[in-house]
């Protein structure tokens, strides 16, 4: 049969990685493919990496919007990154009836309104199983394996840069900074980690996984986002001693009046599979109202992981290409016209439980007030630590694990117990979940 | 557009789930579909039971062979199981141009290669997503989400009645027979749990992944199988000791010279995630060579779970079926003429590591004898604990866990160990795997 040409966008780390996975599985491929698919061009501004790296087997240019205009092509693999000028060339690949692929999440999770709503028109596909957890296939299992379902919640570790992190943290209890220099050293976290380490990498990828998970439009500008930055070690250990883990999940839950999408370091408990996913490993958690809870597990970034999703997409399109659009596995899961325009809640909505680190005098009476604030505000407590004062000190901690309420009331209470005279400074606030 | 009219073969527990869950999420199904898909006709020999579960919605009969000749029927449930009636009912379908979804493990690990045959032929899909691992989509990942690697072993816990009962030997320090007892009261076992505890069910389920993982037929018969009914509690103790669960595994691994499928109590290092699954919960490992180690968890049983699974195949048909039959996923993954006979080594030839416990004469030179065997053989050892004996004892236990080695040597070895005057009784051997 026909092989299938694909133009490659970009020969960087992913780039590198998808061209060596199809040259060195070529065969196994294609007896899946059922055809060949072979990359016959590569645009990358960087020409002699781009020649070295292709061994000049294939066409090699520094043009890439020659490539989405060529019509040898069939596939545009999208591996520039960013919103800018990824944005116009995908748009142009789609508007030349080309089949994209891509891995960026910013991009989608951003502009992917536009975007899918381009390809519909066009009636070509734009696969993006690498924009989220890499090789991890979790776009596949939201969008057609769990097909039955109404997905009531998804919680992810999808961010290997701050998992790397909060493990080496909670490992050899060193703060935050000191381990985002050991893991810029070793290469886990780049020279610029802002994007992981402030939650909006995650947030991509937690909004392309609701949009497909509820069916609605990407609202990444309604995700709340909070990194680890402010992280301290000492809520690492004391949530240890309670029996809970700190993650920095990406969550999105259905509730009545909208869908909650939110980024933010978490406490789960110890016991939970996915709060033994260590390292910069990936993992998601699915829960639908027919199976359950299901996992979703494996490597979240590098090159091969990622190459192996983005040729898993080239694969798909190649066997559906033929098939005619409205028969397609729709691009956001749902049809088109059946995308329901669900709101993002407010942060203040929120519904969660908390974990709340206070400093206070040590007097009598200190407790019985947080109590009775919280009591007021209709928050239960489920556990807390009260730590004896070092020697000499008038102070001490207190840790509470709250029950579940709505972020305001919690704010409102928080405020009142920092308003007490016997409380230090400010209180400590994250946010638990059971994962349940 | 044009509903899809299905046929429900067996209305028991899953297909009860089905009827249920397609009912209940009607809409979300449809959103997702592009077409309604909903059960025009159920068979079942309990008429009164048919009737009450679908509550008089649809057409209920006791004629399974007029449903799958129904020309109204697009696509037939086959949910009845065994190898008897089902097969015919499935080939009958298939001959009338129907697609099939069954949950089916037995009928697909036996006669799947004469069913897919007839079902290419006929350019119909026979979808069995609910065949393995209830209702995680495991036969999604490895037919299409890892179409990139060569995917090079598969392990997985894919019985929850043998995972329930060696959670709950550990946890209570019972022996298996107990165990058993309180799972046949618990509903986890059946009052004849055979084909779960003698390991044939997982087997089944790892004949049908190695087939789609490596593109080889089925091969059932050349599958090694040992169930859990010999695994003493005493092993799982020392097991624990040295830092290892028993599990029962399904494994299929890629050799230069052929595929290990085996299904067998196994000790896995106790920090995996794997060795973490509980109770009655599944999980499955897969080794990529590009993605690396990628885990999928979930329920492997019930009657939603399963339902999912299920309903998950009837959408991908729904969605499918108006492609051309040469490019839709195939059937076991790969395209059928590229389906190589690559053999299943025997028992003998597999290579893997041992746990083995032996009781000896409390004499001095007794472990230089066995130690020089083991190495005599090439077998290194990797761990050891020696007990001290009893109060009054003569005798005590010596444990060891060794490297690697072909199982015809280790065999040898241990038959040598075994002809020791101060080695009392048979060694008991289990396997050992790392998974890494």
């Amino acid at each position: 049969m026909k092989p299938i040409n694909v133009g490659l966008l970009g020969i960087g780390t992913v780039g590198g990685g998808t061209f060596n996975v199809l040259k060195r599985n070529e065969e196994e491929i294609t007896r899946r493919a059922g055809r060949p698919i072979r990359i016959t061009t590569v645009a990358d501004k960087n020409l002699e990496h781009a020649r070295k790296v292709t061994g000049g087997a294939v066409k090699v240019t520094d043009d890439a919007f020659a490539v989405v205009a060529d019509p040898e092509i069939d596939i545009v693999v999208e591996l520039i990154g960013g919103y800018g000028v990824a944005r116009e060339l995908v748009l142009k690949a789609i508007e030349n009836g080309k089949h994209v692929v891509t891995a960026n999440k910013a991009l989608l999770a951003v502009h992917g309104n536009e975007i899918f709503a381009a390809a519909q028109k066009k009636g070509v596909m734009v696969a993006f199983e690498a924009a989220v957890a890499g090789g991890i296939p979790i776009i596949k299992a939201l969008r057609e394996g769990l097909t039955a379902n109404r997905i009531q919640w998804l919680a992810g570790i999808i961010n290997g840069t701050t998992n790397f992190i909060l493990s080496e943290m909670r490992d050899k209890g060193l703060p935050f900074a000191d381990v985002l220099k050991e893991a810029q050293a070793l290469g886990y976290a780049e020279s610029d980690p802002t994007f992981d380490i402030e939650g909006v990498d995650a947030a991509h990828k937690a909004t392309i996984m609701s949009a497909i998970a509820f069916g609605i439009p990407m609202q990444f500008d309604k995700a709340h986002v909070e990194g680890i930055t402010k992280l301290e070690s000492a809520d690492i250990t004391y949530a240890e001693q309670l029996g809970y883990r700190i993650k920095l999940l990406g969550i999105a839950r259905r509730r009545d009046n909208g869908v909650e999408l939110r980024v933010h370091p978490t406490l789960i408990p110890a016991k939970r599979l996915i709060a033994n996913v260590e390292g910069a490993m990936n993992a998601v958690l699915v829960q639908g109202d027919a199976v359950g809870a299901t996992l979703y597990y494996g490597k979240g970034a590098g090159a091969e992981p990622t190459a192996s999703a983005v040729i898993a997409d080239l694969v798909d399109i190649t066997r559906l290409h033929t098939a005619d659009p409205e028969h397609r596995v729709p691009h956001l899961a749902f049809q088109p016209d059946q995308v329901q325009d669900i709101a993002v809640l407010p942060i203040d909505e929120v519904i969660t439980s908390y974990y709340l680190r206070m400093r206070v005098e040590d007097k009598p009476g200190v407790l019985a007030d947080i109590t009775r604030i919280l009591a007021d505000s209709d928050i239960s407590i489920d556990a807390m630590i009260q730590k004896e004062p070092g020697e000499g000190e008038a102070q001490t901690d207190i840790i509470m694990l709250t029950h579940q309420t709505v972020e305001k009331n919690a704010n409102a209470a928080i405020a009142r117990i920092e308003a007490l005279p016997v409380v230090c400074g400010k209180v400590t606030r994250l946010r638990l979940e059971n994962l349940q």
